[in-house]
């Protein structure tokens, strides 16, 4: 028979199916390119999906990338920018023809309500699910999101129009329980869940077993921010100090900085610099002006800065 | 010194730089696919450029096929379901931000200035250029666009909503000049629009020249005719006859004749039995429901009937 601490060496780290990842369906600005489709992507957390902003062929990418969209449930909208928002009527339309049912909640500031509900009296009137929209003031850090598993909240950023990001964060997960330990001790599965939340397990014979040689360490939650379209802006740093992940727009390169002030965008710099203050793990750049074909520039500019920054790619898939 | 006959025999054809060109943007129906788009098309005839339907991801397809649209003064919307005028508001963006100043047409059913003006007027407010709507009544065959080489006419289709294709037809083309004989009669170039119409000319020594020697036929008036989206309707045959194109609706294959009956939709039989019935030059199918990857099935239906038919694609230019 194999001791406690055999066993607990002895295991596999258990997969938990729970992976943490973002799939660019489009990270051009405003002119679409041959490589960039506008703004759209999709966090998958917690065995959710979570669309962020919409713009015009995000349902295109979704089908050329065969993504199946039955655990998305909410979009969230940074602001009222055609190229964040434009793809949202054909999303839905299509989501009615492939005979959806859930009801699909869109989080963005209240004008896009006003502004979307003629279009689906229209074009989406018999469509066989609930739209719900929440509204938001992107002026504001606050939660707007809140399940059993992720908190969504509110980025203020600094743009030509109300605009704002979104900070998606996981609530600690469950310990694991070492499989073994459970036909060691006997442990009936309906205290399972009880001991992967941290309590301790009684033996039949009254040995009180600690929940540490039962479990081990659950990952620590992962937290994702998504900073798009916005000027240079420290005030966000506090928000998104120490993220796995940040995807920060870098519309210009630096020697494009006084246009970037004028249109309120960053360049690759700001971006990297942004990161580098804000202790983030990783940092990808997107957004990219139509002008930049070969985006290694961004690149280099914003590695100089920050080395652990990736280059933002329509239909690429980053896990962290 | 050659002679009349040896200069006309002599002369190589002027090349009058008038091709008559379809460009498929989207070729695909509701559901995008991997290789098609919504529908969207651009005829150039006469060296302007038409567009005929607008649906989601036209302006990329635009983007990716580098289309410079200053040529593009008019567009034509068939019916209004959103696979057919989404991507109109992106469009429309894209040529604020581009500084397109000339005005804009859009021919379509009413409807869709009342939908299109409030999406206008959040998004685009700021546009350099005019958009005018021009509304037309689907239901009857009438002229809806006239210039000086170009005529459009409605043709009414059968579809769930009130839906119509356009017939696109040249005016007369000037007759060609022969350059030799400008030179051996010396013409004064004052003279020459008024040749190629069909004047005979008098020299210096009063010698009338008819005007079949100084010059050479015209091509035929191209005619194209657009047919989308629409169930089986032999009453468009008279007005299709004989056009040197026919873009057809074909959804589906024969076996599903059932629900191309129910959705209003053609199968690639119907389209090419039109096609036959009508006489065409030239028969392309398109608007393919997102079930076939391969269609080369419905390509050989459609063949089987009208030997002169050719598959619709995506990013590709049909010459006639």
């Amino acid at each position: 028979m194999l001791s406690h601490s055999k066993i607990k060496n002895n295991i596999t780290r258990q997969k938990n199916n729970l992976k943490t990842t973002l799939t660019i369906l489009g990270c051009g600005s405003a002119l679409p390119t041959r490589d960039n489709f506008p703004t759209s992507q999709i966090l998958e957390m917690r065995d959710k999906q979570f669309m962020i902003d919409c713009g015009e062929g995000t349902q295109i990418r979704m089908r050329q990338m065969s993504i199946k969209t039955n655990r998305l449930g909410h979009i969230f909208i940074s602001h009222l920018h055609g190229d964040h928002v434009f793809g949202l009527i054909g999303l839905i339309s299509t989501f009615g023809m492939l005979n959806r049912t859930a009801d699909l909640h869109i989080h963005a500031a209240a004008e896009l309500k006003t502004i979307l509900t003629p279009q689906l009296k229209f074009f989406c009137e018999e469509i066989p699910f609930k739209i719900i929209f929440h509204a938001f003031n992107p002026r504001v850090h606050v939660l707007i999101y809140d399940d059993r598993t992720v908190q969504v909240f509110t980025i203020p950023l600094k743009h030509r129009v109300p605009s704002c990001g979104f900070l998606f964060e996981e609530k600690p997960r469950d310990r694991h329980i070492i499989r073994e330990m459970i036909d060691f001790y006997e442990i009936p599965t309906w205290r399972i869940p009880k001991i992967k939340q941290g309590e301790d397990f009684e033996t039949k014979d009254g040995e009180l077993i600690a929940n540490d040689i039962l479990t081990t360490m659950p990952e620590k939650p992962k937290r994702f921010a998504y900073c798009s379209d916005t000027a240079y802006y420290e005030k966000i740093i506090p928000i998104i100090e120490g993220v796995d992940c940040l995807y920060h727009e870098a519309t210009f390169m630096n020697d494009e900085l006084i246009r970037a002030k004028n249109t309120q965008h960053s360049t690759a710099q700001q971006a990297a610099t942004i990161a580098l203050k804000a202790k983030v793990k990783q940092l990808i750049i997107g957004h990219f002006s139509a002008r930049y074909v070969n985006k290694n520039g961004l690149l280099n500019e914003a590695k100089a800065i920050f080395e652990k920054t990736v280059l933002g790619e329509d239909m690429k898939i980053y896990e962290f």
